[in-house]
C-alpha cells in the first residue's frame, strides 16, 4: 500500500507570511505523495468589513450568507489558495489548488437549518477518492481550501479540519495514509503555560476523561475529536504537531481511537 | 491524433448569468476532450471601485499593481472560475478549475518596463502540455483563468485569449486541434450593421487588405490577429464564432494563415 501524508494548515500560520513561509518549507520536505488542506484565517473577515457585509459567528461557526459565500469564495479559493499554490511552485513542489467542486473531488449538502440556519454550508457528503488518486498519478501535489460544492451549481463553505479528516477516512481504503492537523503548539499540552509539555499519545477512552478533568484547553477539544474520529474511521496515523515541523516522522501528539 | 476543442468564453458573456448558461450549454455539449479559458469581465474593475482601488486601463490593457493582482486573484480564480466550474459540475461535466501556477501549467515572466509599466501583467513564456494532457487523460477538463505565476511565487495577470491560444500551440503538437473564440455575435461581420453578415473564411493575406480597407471592425483586429497566429503556428483549426453556437462543427469566421 502506498502511503500518503495529508496536512492541515491553520488560519493563524496563513495570516501570518514568516510562518506560512516556514509552514511550506516543512511540507516540501515531506517525501511521497501528499495534500495540504488550508484554511481561509482571517482574511474573510477583514474582506467583509471593508466590503460592509456583517460578519456572524456562532460557536466559533460563520453565517454564510450569499454576500459572505461570495467573500469565503474569493478569498479561500482565490488569494489564499493561488498564494500557497504559487509559493510551493516556487518551491519545485507541484502543487494544484482546488476547491470540492474542482473535478468534483468533494461533494457536500447545505446543512439543514435546525436552531441555527449557518446558509450556505456544506456537510461532507462524498469524497471522490478516485478524482484525487489520479492527481496524485498525474504528479499532482492538490492543494484544498474550504469549499466544497452541491453538485447542483452551488459553492458552500466547509471547514477544514472536517475536509482534512474526509479526505483522510476515503483515501485510508487505498492509502496508508498519515493526518497531521499543524498549528502554532507543538502538540497538544498537559500544561497550557508550558509549551514542551506535549502529550505524546491521546487514546479515545483517556480523551473522556481528560475532557471531565479539563486538563486540554477548550479549543482544542473539536480538533482532537475530529482527530480520535479520522483514527476511529481507519486513517492509520493521526497527529497534532506544530506547522514548522509537519516534515518529521513522529512529533507533537498522536492520537489513536483505540 | 486525439482531437481537443479549446474555447475561449468572453467577459461580457460571463457577467451575464442567462449567456453564460447558454455558454455552458453549448460547451458541455462539445464531444471529445475539451479546455475552457474565461477572461474576467468587467468584475474585476466593479470589485476595485468598493474596495477603492484605481482602475487605470491604457488601450483596454488593465495596469496590475499589487492591489489590482490581489482582487484578479480573488475575482478570476476564486469567484468566477468556482462559479464557472461549479455550474459546469451540475451538467455533469468534470471541470476542473486552474491558474497557470496550479501544475506549473502556465509560467510567464513578468512585462519589461518599456513606455507603459504594466505592473504584475504576465507574458507566457511556457505552457505545460504534460501537465495539461496528464489532466486530460485523469478524466478532468481543465477550466482556466487568465492568471499565470513567474515560478517565483508570483501570480501575474495574462490576458485570456493569449492564454488560449498558447495553449491551443502548445497542445497542437500533441493533439488535433480546434480553437474557438467566441463572443456575442455570430462571427466576424463584414457588415457591422448586419449581425448575419459573418465572413465564413478569412485568410492572413486577405486580412492586410481586411484591415487597410477597414471592413474589420477596430475591436476585432487584435483577436483575429491572436486568432491568425494560432493557425500560423500549427493550430489545426481556429474559429470566432458565438457562444451559444461552440459546439457546433463549423460555425462562425473560420481563419487560416495560409
Amino acid at each position: 500500500m502506498k502511503s500518503i501524508s495529508i496536512i492541515k494548515i491553520g488560519g493563524k500560520v496563513i495570516n501570518d507570511a514568516a510562518k506560512l513561509s516556514e509552514a511550506l518549507d516543512s511540507f516540501c520536505k515531506i517525501p511521497g505523495g501528499k495534500i495540504l488542506i488550508h484554511g481561509g484565517g482571517s482574511e474573510a473577515s477583514s474582506m467583509a468589513k471593508k466590503m460592509d457585509v456583517p460578519v456572524t459567528m456562532i460557536e466559533g461557526r460563520r453565517i454564510t450568507d450569499d454576500a459572505m459565500l461570495e467573500i469565503v469564495t474569493m478569498i479561500y479559493a482565490g488569494k489564499v489558495n493561488k498564494n500557497i499554490v504559487a509559493q510551493l511552485q516556487a518551491r519545485n513542489c507541484n502543487a494544484l489548488g482546488l476547491s470540492g467542486a474542482d473535478g468534483n473531488t468533494i461533494e457536500s449538502v447545505r446543512r439543514p437549518v435546525k436552531e441555527i440556519d449557518y446558509g450556505n454550508v456544506g456537510d461532507v457528503k462524498n469524497v471522490n477518492g478516485v478524482a484525487i488518486a489520479n492527481l496524485l498519478k498525474g504528479g499532482f501535489v492538490p492543494v484544498f481550501c474550504a469549499l466544497t460544492h452541491d453538485g447542483k451549481g452551488n459553492m458552500l463553505n466547509t471547514n477544514a479540519d472536517t475536509i482534512a479528516s474526509e479526505i483522510a477516512k476515503t483515501l485510508a481504503k487505498s492509502y496508508q495514509v498519515k493526518l497531521c492537523y499543524t498549528f502554532e503548539l507543538k502538540g497538544v499540552l498537559q500544561n497550557f503555560e508550558d509549551k514542551n509539555s506535549v502529550i505524546p499519545l491521546i487514546k479515545g477512552d483517556e480523551f473522556q476523561d481528560m475532557k471531565a478533568q479539563k486538563v486540554v484547553n477548550e479549543g482544542m477539544i473539536p480538533k482532537i475529536h475530529n482527530a480520535l474520529e479520522a483514527s476511529k474511521n481507519g486513517v492509520q496515523k493521526v497527529f497534532i504537531c506544530q506547522y514548522s515541523n509537519m516534515n518529521q516522522a513522529e512529533t507533537g501528539t498522536q492520537l489513536c481511537y483505540q
